[in-house]
């Protein structure tokens, strides 16, 4: 499993000719081979006509064909073994066991969307059968399922060179819902990226499947990418990253003859609200919590708590005296990359002028090392700077101090959309906290309560998405089983009979099914 | 109920000060009075305003209220009586038991969703229990269920005064999402829009839900249409129409700086397929049941079956002149509005150049009728010249004369999107047509065999939707009770006590509803 520096189109093994991207360890900022020439229109063209051959068969595979070969991709990952992990390491300048545990996440969430494959729900099947007597008109024989959109360009996202990156939760959600997949590798791993392509080209062909059902492709600069975006056979476009990344490639669907969904998981800087009782009772504890959430994993989170609100007072002093002293002995570490530790640099040197520094970490003691970073203002001097909203990718945040609990109401109401909004609450905070919940439920997807919003489950009931800009779509989850969802379009079949109907809706319901049938949901 | 020219701002009648529309009934070009002055930006603004202080509260009513809030429009629709019919014949020149049978497919529509509501499927309750000796970490208590996205811009369409317009699909399914309703009223039937919008208003008030919840406005021109698109309060739109009409209104909804959803159902000519056996077994009806559906309503549906395919040769003949035959018997029927009258000349004007004429319809006997038209072409000259793929709104239709089947699939796939794609097939035609459906499955939302794509029953199983051109969002139908899922978006609740929960996912689960628990749907 020596690496090659190779695209993968359709299973074959392609090098690119454009400009070399090279994995670098941030650790060291090492150079490490080997080279991986980016790609050209003409390989997103093939990946993409690849994709759109294999589509109408793949989007028909039985359900346990699909859900094995999600399983199957999620074995051949782990069978990679330390190579994989080593790489992962080397290019991302993460903990090892970080690593171990993305991994077990990974093939965690492969096997999950198998899970939700299996159950049949997705397909949505509805059936309202001919009334062939009804007056004034009969009624025909409608029944509807759910369709695969199309091929899905996917954008590898940096933060998570696992679990969020080729084989990562926008690939198995598509994968999952009968969809080809052209994957554009994020440049600071393609090492790991070729690696985990390579698993799931082999998964592809164990399980006998289209070859074009997953191709990746290398580019540095936005040829690759926006290429793939415009190329007329994708049908939908996953992406994690940077709001200007994920607004560039917004503007670019939009601007097709077709347009196609975006579902680009943006910018968030998960506010978290101090409440009184609770900030009483354990000030401290809370400001532990709190740098304990910040400075995990240098701050590289979608979830990154960067905002804090609570009243001003005695007690928010201690929680302030509490956060001062944990982050002081936060050691510094290691960021992805060299390009996004000089945007943190550069993005703390911006707030600086706009809000008073209340304290940071250890100084770093190598290159591309994060230093958390903590600062302060008031409610009047946040609302009237859009600057202060600004997510910085790291560990640095911001405490708004509120003269009332009006100005607080305030803050919320003009916070952007977000991921997550956390509340740290007692008992006698509840009142309080039931007027602040309408206000966050329109600007987050996802609400905490006594919790820190780094961590973010793989399961049913989760939503990492939210109003714009922390994503493009606020009707959907990038993370958990909803985000099958995004890959899917209902059709509807009218007096078909059943040699011509999709097994799913069929007569004599083959699968099993749980249908909604003349408007009763079968038990 | 005497009409008075007043829009409807959160309940208060409210008279305009811009550009007057006024009724027109095309069967005369008599003017209707009263006039109705449109309304400016300072309008808008405050019908926007209202809807958003409603949205908290009125989101939140529990599902009884609600869906005794959309029967209850119906019963109030129902009560305006003869009035209504009156005024819509007047202002449609369509024929009164049209209308009459439109009223009914309303105020069912809104029952239908009220039914839905009551079912409580769409908050999509989703539990994952917390496991809190989970290795290597616990998993957090996580609940999501379905909020309404915010106020909701709703566009009347023309060709529906009453199941399309100011209560119709868009704003019933948007009220049993949860969402407060602005609705721009068409210009072509001001009076019924008036009278509809007074019956919700009353309905409003008896239920007691805050004024804000429903607003009507006018307005010729863009002025109020693209400014309500833009006002930042409203989170999404309803558009049935033209396609040039909905574009423009999804580039302005694109271009906001908080970029929303736009369901606009717009351009389709519904190809339909003559599969051989058919054809050669009932040319002749084939060919009667055509010109019904084509003629009907002056062909003035989305689903116009405007296009026909099949192989030419002497069934194919038989068709073609039983068609015409009856086309040649089918009266002018009067249009909507003396401006869909003339698009419909210039839409007829412009095919004539590309296409031979075979037939027409009877002449006009009075103002703005449609004299239906059937033209023919060959595969090759389809293939090549997009102009024949152009929706006329009216009873034309194109029939595409096919050398080999072959040709006939390459038509399909050259196809852009749309609402509907039919079969007419015998027995001995399934295989051949178990070839094209694949194809026919990426291009329509609704795929029929031996019916006609005119008639949309509003059920569950429904779509009417489509890939682009036919709508601007193919994930989504406009018609049934699957077009509440477009004004909802998932919120993830973590570790809430039961007393911040809302009640759909309480740990007692005192809605009863079916949630999906730890992955295992509840009986």
């Amino acid at each position: 499993m020596s690496l090659t520096g190779n695209m993968l189109i359709a299973g074959a093994a392609t090098l690119g000719d454009r400009e070399v991207i090279q994995g670098i360890n941030p650790a060291t900022n090492e150079k490490l081979a080997p080279n991986y020439p980016g790609g050209n229109a003409t390989h997103v063209d093939a990946a993409c006509e690849a994709a759109w051959a294999a589509f109408d068969s793949y989007r028909e595979t039985s359900i346990e064909t699909r859900a094995a070969f999600l399983d199957a991709i999620a074995d051949e990952i782990e069978a990679i073994g330390d190579a994989l992990i080593d790489r992962a390491v080397e290019e991302s300048g993460l903990p090892r066991a970080r690593i171990q545990g993305e991994r077990g996440r990974t093939c965690g969430q492969l096997r999950t969307f198998a899970r939700t494959v299996r159950s049949g729900e997705w397909l949505d099947p509805r059936v309202d059968n001919a009334l062939p007597e009804r007056q004034p008109l009969p009624r025909a024989d409608l029944r509807q399922r759910q369709v695969a959109v199309g091929p899905v360009a996917v954008f590898g996202a940096s933060n998570f060179p696992l679990a969020f990156s080729v084989a990562g939760g926008d690939t198995a959600s598509a994968l999952a819902a009968g969809c080809p997949v052209v994957v554009k590798a994020h440049s600071a791993h393609p090492g790991t990226s070729e690696l985990v392509g390579n698993a799931i080209a082999r998964a592809v062909q164990k399980a006998g499947l289209p070859a074009g059902v997953f191709s990746l492709l290398f580019g540095s600069g936005r040829e690759v990418g926006i290429t793939l975006v415009n190329n007329p056979r994708i049908k939908a476009v996953g992406f994690t990253g940077s709001r200007s990344g994920g607004m560039a490639l917004l503007r670019a669907a939009q601007a097709r003859p077709e347009p196609i969904p975006v579902y680009a998981e943006m910018s968030s800087i998960n506010p978290v609200f101090l409440f009184p009782a609770a900030l009483k009772a354990r000030a401290e504890a809370l400001g532990k919590g709190f740098i304990g959430s910040l400075t995990l994993g240098s701050g590289q989170f979608c979830t990154n708590p960067g905002l804090v609100i609570a009243l001003k007072g005695a007690d928010l002093d201690r929680f302030m005296t509490s956060a001062t002293e944990t982050i002081a002995n936060s050691q510094a570490q290691t960021m992805l990359t060299p390009g996004i530790f000089a945007a943190y640099q550069s993005g703390v040197s911006a707030i600086e002028s706009h809000a008073s520094k209340v304290a940071n970490g250890q100084t770093a003691t190598g290159p591309n090392q994060c230093q958390a970073q903590l600062f302060t203002t008031t409610a009047a001097e946040f609302l009237k700077n859009e600057a202060l909203q600004a997510e910085i990718f790291g560990s640095s945040s911001l405490v708004v101090q509120c003269d009332t609990e009006a100005e607080i109401r305030q803050v919320a109401e003009h916070l952007e959309g977000q991921l997550t909004a956390t509340l740290q609450i007692d008992e006698a905070d509840i009142p309080a906290a039931k007027q602040l919940v309408p206000t966050l439920e329109r600007k987050a997807g996802r609400l905490l309560v006594n919790g820190w919003p780094t961590g973010v489950e793989v399961c049913d009931a989760m939503v990492h998405g939210g109003p714009f800009p922390a994503t493009s779509d606020t009707r959907t989850t990038s993370v958990g089983t909803a985000a099958i969802l995004r890959f899917l379009r209902p059709v509807c079949y009218q007096d078909f009979p059943d040699s011509l109907l999709p097994d799913a809706i069929q007569h004599s319901n083959p699968l099993g099914l749980r249908r909604l049938v003349d408007g009763v949901r079968e038990a």
